[in-house]
Order: C-alpha cells, then structure tokens, then sequence
C-alpha cells in the first residue's frame, strides 16, 4: 500500500520551552533563533538551523522550526520548511500574506537554500531576515545550497519580500562552528 | 503553546487506488502521473499536479504525490514534495540516492518550480521527467513558478540529475486546461 501521510516533528525540548513574551527587536528575534539552532546542535537533534517566524510588528512569536533531516529521515526538514508549514497550520491559511493578516517576518538562522527560497516565495511572509550567509554555510560546512538564482534578493523584492542579511553574524557563525566540532552529519544528495 | 508536528496527507481516494504492476515505459508512469493530476481536478482534492517517485530501471512505484495547497492549508504541499517526502519515509532514508540502491526517478505532471527544483535536489533522486513546462503553467494558469535559475537544467546536470522534458505535453495541457475550466483557485503568494 501506498504511504498517503507525511509527519514532520520538531524534538521533543521544544514542547518543553517557556514561549518568550513578544520580542520588539529583531536581534532579541535572531537571538532567539540561534539559541534554538545550538540546543539543536547541542542535543544532537539535527542539523545547526532554525527559524521562527513572527508578527513584524508586535513580535509575538507564531512557529519555529529546527533542521530535522537526519532524525526524521527526510531532505524536506529545513528549518524555514518546518516553521513556514507550522505557522501555515496553526492560521489555518496557505497564505501568511493574505488580506486582514499582520505581516508576518521569517528569522532564519542561515541564508535560506534553494528549497526554502522557494518556500519562503509561497508562504506569504513579507520579510525575511537571516544570520550567516549561503557563503558562509558552504565555507563552514561545505553544504552546497543549492540552485539559486543569481540575483536572490531581487527576485524576493520583486514578489514584496523584504530582506535583512547578516543580522548576528558572528553569533551564527558560533553555531556553524559549534556544529563542525561535534561532528554533525554533513548531507549532500548529489553523488 | 508552539505547534510541533506538521501532518501532509493526500486525499483519502489516494488510499483506494489499485498499485499499478511496473511500470516499463516513461511514457506508461506519466499517463499514471497526469490520471493522478487528472483525478485529483475532477474531485476537487487540490490543484492540477501529481508526481511518483519509481525505481528508474525495473518502473516499481514508491511512492506518490497529488498537489494539497487549498485542502491542507499549506503552501508547502506541492505534489513533488509530497511524492519525495513519502519515497524517504517509505524507505526510511533522508538521501533517495544513497549507495546500494536502486537509481529513482520522479516523474511529475509540470516542471518542477523554484521550491520544488531545490527539494529535488536534496532528495537524491537520479533522474526527473516533466510534461508541461513552467512556461506552460504560467501560460495556462498564471503561477508564478518562483525564483528558478536561469541555467536550470544544468544546475541540475551539475549534481547528477538528468531531465526529461515535455513527455506527453499534450495531455498535460489538456489537464491544466480542466482546471481552469473547473474554476480552481490559483493562488500566488506575492500581493
């Protein structure tokens, strides 16, 4: 028989974390995000990303997401693919962007991948804002991200996303290293 | 409290199909692909697109995928996603292409989007074939297909995936022309 239902899950520790109030800053935001990425590295729950996505305005958090691929055998559980589907399902809505909705912002950890890129362009989030960059993923990791166009953050301007690179660099650089160190699993599907 | 498991399902009718015996022929699992994309139109189950995941050389099916962004309530779940999601969670493994198994293919009803061109990347999938083309569903449609690079198909070569275009285009056609008629929601993300 065919397999008809697909079930992604965030670790366990995550149902056990006390919800921060809303965060008015985007560095308390991106703080948030990358001690959810080190706790992943550090419980050996996945790969060392995670996003959130929150109200751009009020801060109030609506979902997060942690890399999963390796626990959850499948390529899919990127961070931002948790976070987006989880606060598609928790607003009922396929679009995080439609009318009478605040704007929701997507914090990443890293420069989102190919996939996520694309994710990101679906979901109806209006900004997106990450830590490291691709480059510095591939030059820390050596995880290729994948095929993306050449002029990234104009193909989300043109689709009404706004994007804010580099936003605590050094403490995502930290998580990628720390990542390094405990020997994580570094995947590449391309043989 | 934080949502922490995300479900995708393909409709119930999924459940009830008889398993074709192997397949042989590429052209034989894209007439299963677009019947898939076919039925999922005429039962109103989500948007006009499937895809399945076979095993390249003797055509055993693992897995398939219907589009669920409408039911579902996710943007996420595009046909090929949910096809890749259920080929790892059916063979337990995050990399379709590991060694000692047999090369898969993915035969989808339209040429992968932005997201989906990434997710095909990640799964290990050896080969794809699509009927229509992006240009078609824009065409036809009116999706945006999202931010794919200019040099697609060797973006895909670049990382051992070959592409098969356009296998019975014709009768791809005539599936996203039913939906239009059928008056299906196209939804693009970007306002």
């Amino acid at each position: 028989m065919l397999a008809t239902t697909l079930t992604l899950s965030l670790p366990p520790w995550v149902r056990d974390m006390d919800l921060p109030a809303p965060l008015a800053h985007l560095t308390d935001r991106m703080e948030f995000v990358l001690d959810l990425a080190m706790r992943n590295v550090d419980r050996g729950t996945g790969g060392p990303f995670a996003a959130a996505v929150f109200e751009q305005d009020s801060g109030r958090l609506i979902s997060v997401g942690v890399n999963r691929v390796v626990p959850e055998n499948t390529s899919l559980a990127h961070a931002e693919v948790l976070a987006i589907g989880l606060a598609q399902s928790t607003l009922r809505t396929y679009d995080l962007g439609g009318p009478s909705r605040p704007r929701l912002q997507l914090v990443s950890s890293s420069q989102m991948c190919a996939m996520c890129l694309g994710a990101v362009v679906w979901s109806g989030v209006g900004e997106v804002a990450y830590s490291t960059t691709s480059g510095d993923v591939i030059a820390t990791l050596g995880f290729d991200e994948g095929p993306t166009p050449p002029d990234y953050s104009h193909q989300l301007a043109l689709r009404g996303i706004s994007v804010v690179a580099g936003v605590m660099r050094d403490q995502g650089l930290e998580v990628l290293r720390c990542y390094v160190t405990s020997g994580g699993i570094v995947y590449n599907a391309h043989h």
